[in-house]
């Protein structure tokens, strides 16, 4: 089916079922930000296949929302079909939520300022019903509790609950609709994956540096005080595979098991398909260690029922992070007044990361940055210009694609050691997709690496030591590098050096104990917005360990984001991406893109009377394109932080190398002199 | 009596009354930051003088705490007393809320451990009574709140009230405590002044622009929907004079009005001692001119009891400010039910300056700047090094001191036209001095200039066109200035440059729209930061027109404050000050400060596809101290900045001197050159 023929049959589906508005967002039962083949619904019914995007249908409309990282990509996997594309944060377009309040009033009938500005008590108004449907496995607690709340004005009760009761306005909020998956898996043409469970396998304390006692333990404690007996109730899988020093292989580039847990004062139970005689890598009984150490395990699928018995007969108060577990678990909590929202508390315990974690981290970073030292010493030295200054061309003569790219880069990986495959699909984008912040490559969209023009490589590793997340943008000459003259223009030089200031600068900052990555945030973008110009995607990102690439709560954004924990004090042991950017698309004479990412550890630099200043390491070691800088539009200051990170990148990575690599690396890291 | 007689003296009425803790801070019934004499009981009790401070008097101790601006005056004015400095935010110093509980748990007898580790419900603890007493109408409802919920854990109940009625903890709160005023009352060698209720006036519309019916419509359009009669209910003294258009004299330095407000859907009920007769500057009668706009006035006093009866009787919610009302408002509505929290409206509005007031706001600058460019040409071109090299002379002969050189400002401001007064205290920091951030010369203290040292003035005045603020860092030489060589030294210099830095970087950023200041703070603390300096004080505050001199919500600072509406996104029309600093003091070789402060408009100043950019027009003009200024430590960048800076300067300023001090700006003004 076409997409246009999938949205038609949906509709069919929501008028049988009388559904309004559908809705559908990226989402597994976890409210994983990356979700497996089996989940992802969205996709499939829209095209679009970024890792964020909203989709509404109604009899009338489909609009599918994306962030500023996918705007070329979904107007690219849009184009053809009904759905419109709305650009989250820009001026003009509504939230989701502002839409479904606003599509839901007009079919009522009722105006904003009808609502504004009358007593609805009296009024008798011509009452229609209005039903907003979706799944409320695949979304979060908060935006049902959202969403409720949203509607609770356009009901003439206040309860925060929706109107269902209300004889005058009949919204009706429907978070049990199926249709989604009947479509899908009555397609077919393309059949739906099966949610699968692969083996779950004990992570070594070699690794983690804490076992999973003193995790629980610790968790324990960070818990509000309450009489009577509490559940703390966990969906998150990264936050209980980080709690339990456990790993799986259920979600594609995330070495996550799916799993629910349940943590009360005496139990802990995790719901996991793990079969009787799972062994773990190293031959271990998973099972058997996890029982041994109080874990009761019971069968994912028992979760729901488990906890709505529990809740009522047992529990007197439930911890839960409602922006971390999904509707249908706060659904199945009746008596709401035991809920207590709030922060899983394992989140900013995963984000400190322990002295054993950060050691691995440096060392997984050394085993990266050596294999993509290679990769740019292999593109750069052992790829050569075709005859005919049109292709890119390996040591086999084969033509050099972005696909191509990416596939050298993983057979140098899996020649490191403890490496499990990406952390992410590799970003290898050459010329004008180099402008597509999350782009890509597949057999539809790959091309030849343009010549004279921005490769993009963003790139991410699992290693059992760390995980990894690097970008560098790589100029591919057709004159090579490391000549007198290089074939670089000036503006991609310019811009070039723009961003690599803004990267340094925050790489490089000392500040004091209390900032938040708010705090920091301008010291990469600064340069750009000196000249008007931004990258639409936030600075910087928490990293797991051995976890997913993305993870809360730290980060780098100019915007302070309401609700509790969000804006965290940086401390030792948290890190964080440094990834500025710079984005040409259609609007511009010439399309590319420039993104260069470190991971920054973030240390303690000295107390003093003025107080206790902390610092960012650089795990990342790589050099950033040589070619592409301009010394003469940097500060002293930023070329002492140039200068001193690729000492760094020689110091740590050259021994590491063949005698030709190492050569090339001396050349590329030599220091730059105004 | 000595402070030591003092709290002696107290202690006697504690123990007449059972009070094992007296709590008094900077507070008048408004929780004005800036007192009238009548409310300075802090300052009366310790003999410490600054703005902000609290004393925490028991049996065995006293103790006063601070901010870092006050250190060193703090020390100074409590030497030869009991009381000990707790210097806020320093590490290990408890806050109030702390000490309070940790002094109550220590008398009752209960350890955290065990308050943490065992259940309290069956244990029988050797109860002992503990009594904290304040006056609640000197503290705000919110500090009284927070204590209640700070202490329901020393009682078996969690009701989050204090344990009054706990049968095993006796933690007594009592928030109406009259002894410090008993005590000043009796004390007959310093005798309480009485609190002044000056004549209240209309401040014009060709000043605030837009009238008190516009204001008072969008005020209450800002309010939350509700069912039933609302009552929103000020205390702050600059919201109600903004809200009004009214404005008094009733704290030294804000012209503002002494009184409360109470608005509901219908009514406006202004209490204010307000005589039949008052009439305004112009002539008007302001009783009768409010009154014409709906405006009830009733007197000052009868606030608590209609508020108390209005409350039972007739109004279902009360919105109110706990942060800016005070504790015996929040204590007179007996159904804290009907209490709704909430940031006072007025505060944003206010804060963004209407298009009048900005026009007015940059006239008042200009005057400002004159005075002030005057002042300086005055100390560096008229006044003279006295033959000994020891003084610097005016041209009557007289020795310059800091409180000469004050006095010589407003012999300058009072020519201006509409000048009405400082908007704080003139700070005249000369030598060691210029090390205490808020220093303030009186008879005792004050000293000659001291030669090759700095100058610090800071210095506010309040105009009808606006409020102002600015500091200037003067370089007294006993060479003179302009010269081939200067007398300065190269650490005096590099600081006032790594200031200036700053403090041009701030007020020169380009910024997305969604910054709040927060993500720009930076910019003014990184030259220092990165030398592991800093300066104990906020980088910058909001400033009020022809109001107070600080004003929320918009400021720089680093950290994020917790609660709704401090950290505000920056928009076009704030005016913000820009004041890094730095302070060397005891511990330091040579003890001397520095600090540089603008009061900067937020503009637009650009739409673009990357957003919406942000600027600021820097209101104050006078130039720097040319001979502090070391370029070679600034980048191509920042030299830019200062040069533009002082060609506006120049340009504004210059047509406005008499021919001598143009030359002489001229000269200060002229362009750097690398």
């Amino acid at each position: 089916m076409t997409v246009n023929e999938k949205i038609s049959a949906l509709r069919e589906l929501m008028k049988r079922d009388g559904i309004d508005l559908f809705y559908v967002t990226t989402g597994d039962y976890h409210c994983s930000e990356y979700v497996s083949d089996y989940f992802k619904v969205r996709d499939y019914l829209s095209g679009f296949t970024g890792s964020n995007g909203d989709l509404i249908v109604t009899m009338e409309e489909a609009i599918l929302w994306t962030d500023g990282r996918y705007f070329i990509q979904a107007e690219e996997e849009l184009a053809g079909s009904e759905i419109q594309l709305y650009k989250m944060g820009e001026p003009g377009v509504p939230k989701v939520s502002e839409f479904i309040k606003k599509s839901a009033m007009e079919v009522i009938g009722i105006s904003q300022e009808k609502l504004d500005s009358e007593s609805l008590d009296n009024k008798t108004l011509d009452a229609k019903n209005y039903k907003i449907s979706f799944d409320g496995r695949v979304v979060s607690a908060e935006f049902l509790w959202n969403l409720r709340k949203n509607l609770s004005s356009i009901s003439t009760t206040s309860n925060g609950n929706a109107s269902e009761n209300s004889s005058k306005f009949k919204v009706q909020i429907d978070s049990n609709s199926r249709i989604a998956d009947e479509l899908w898996e009555g397609d077919s043409e393309e059949k739906r994956p099966s949610q699968i469970f692969n083996p779950i396998y004990e992570y070594d304390i070699k690794y983690c540096g804490e076992d999973r006692n003193s995790k629980l333990k610790r968790v324990r404690e960070s818990l509000p005080n309450v009489h009577g007996n509490y559940a703390h109730v966990v969906a998150s899988l990264d936050d209980i595979n980080w709690l339990l020093n456990i790993r799986g292989e259920d979600i594609h580039c995330n070495p996550v098991a799916f799993s629910f847990l349940i943590l009360d004062e005496e139990n802990i139970y995790l719901f996991a398909n793990l079969g009787e005689t799972n062994k773990d890598k190293s031959g271990n009984n998973i099972r058997e260690r996890l029982e041994s150490d109080g874990v009761q395990i019971l069968p994912y699928e028992k979760f729901y029922d488990f906890l709505s018995e529990k809740s009522e007969a047992e529990y007197d108060k439930i911890f839960l992070d409602m922006k971390n577990i999904n509707a249908a678990t706060y659904d199945c909590i009746k008596d709401k007044k035991k809920i207590f929202n709030m922060p899983n508390p394992e989140i900013l315990m995963k984000a400190v990361k322990n002295v054993t974690e950060q050691k691995n981290s440096i060392e997984a970073h050394v085993k990266d940055g050596v294999a993509i030292t290679k990769l740019l010493y292999w593109l750069k030295k052992i790829c050569k210009v075709s005859d005919d200054k049109k292709f890119i061309l390996d040591e086999n003569g084969e033509i050099v694609t972005e696909i191509s790219v990416s596939d050298k880069l993983e057979e140098l990986r899996w020649k490191c050691s403890n490496y499990t495959g990406p952390s992410f699909d590799t970003i290898s984008g050459s010329g004008e997709h180099s402008a597509i912040i999350h782009y890509s490559a597949d057999e539809k969209t790959n091309i030849p690496l343009v010549l004279d023009d921005f490769l993009l490589l963003d790139m991410g590793g699992q290693y059992f030591e760390g995980t990894t997340d690097i970008t560098r943008t790589v100029f591919v000459s057709s004159i090579g590098e490391n000549r007198e003259k290089s074939s670089i223009d000036n503006d991609r030089k310019r811009f070039y050096t723009f961003v690599l200031r803004g990267h340094l600068n925050l790489a490089y900052a000392k500040f004091l104990k209390g900032c938040s990555g708010v705090a920091l945030d301008i010291l990469a973008r600064k340069p750009l917005w000196d000249l008007g110009l931004d990258f639409k995607h936030g600075t910087g990102h928490g990293v797991g360990h051995f976890l997913n690439v993305h993870e809360s709560p730290n980060g780098f954004r100019y915007r302070i984001l309401q609700g509790t924990g969000q804006n965290p004090e940086l401390q030792p042991g948290m890190i964080t991406s440094d990834e500025p950017g710079i984005y040409f698309g259609k609007e511009a004479k010439e399309q590319y893109g420039i993104r260069i990412e470190n991971l920054i550890l973030c240390e303690e630099r000295e107390t003093n009377p003025y107080g206790t200043f902390y610092g960012f390491r650089n795990l990342t070691l790589v050099p950033y394109e040589r070619e592409a800088i301009d010394i003469s539009l940097m500060t002293e200051q930023e070329i002492g932080y140039l200068n001193d990170y690729h000492k760094k990148v020689l110091e740590t990575i050259g021994p590491k190398l063949e005698d030709d690599e190492r050569a090339w690396l001396e050349e590329v890291c030599r220091e730059f002199v105004r």
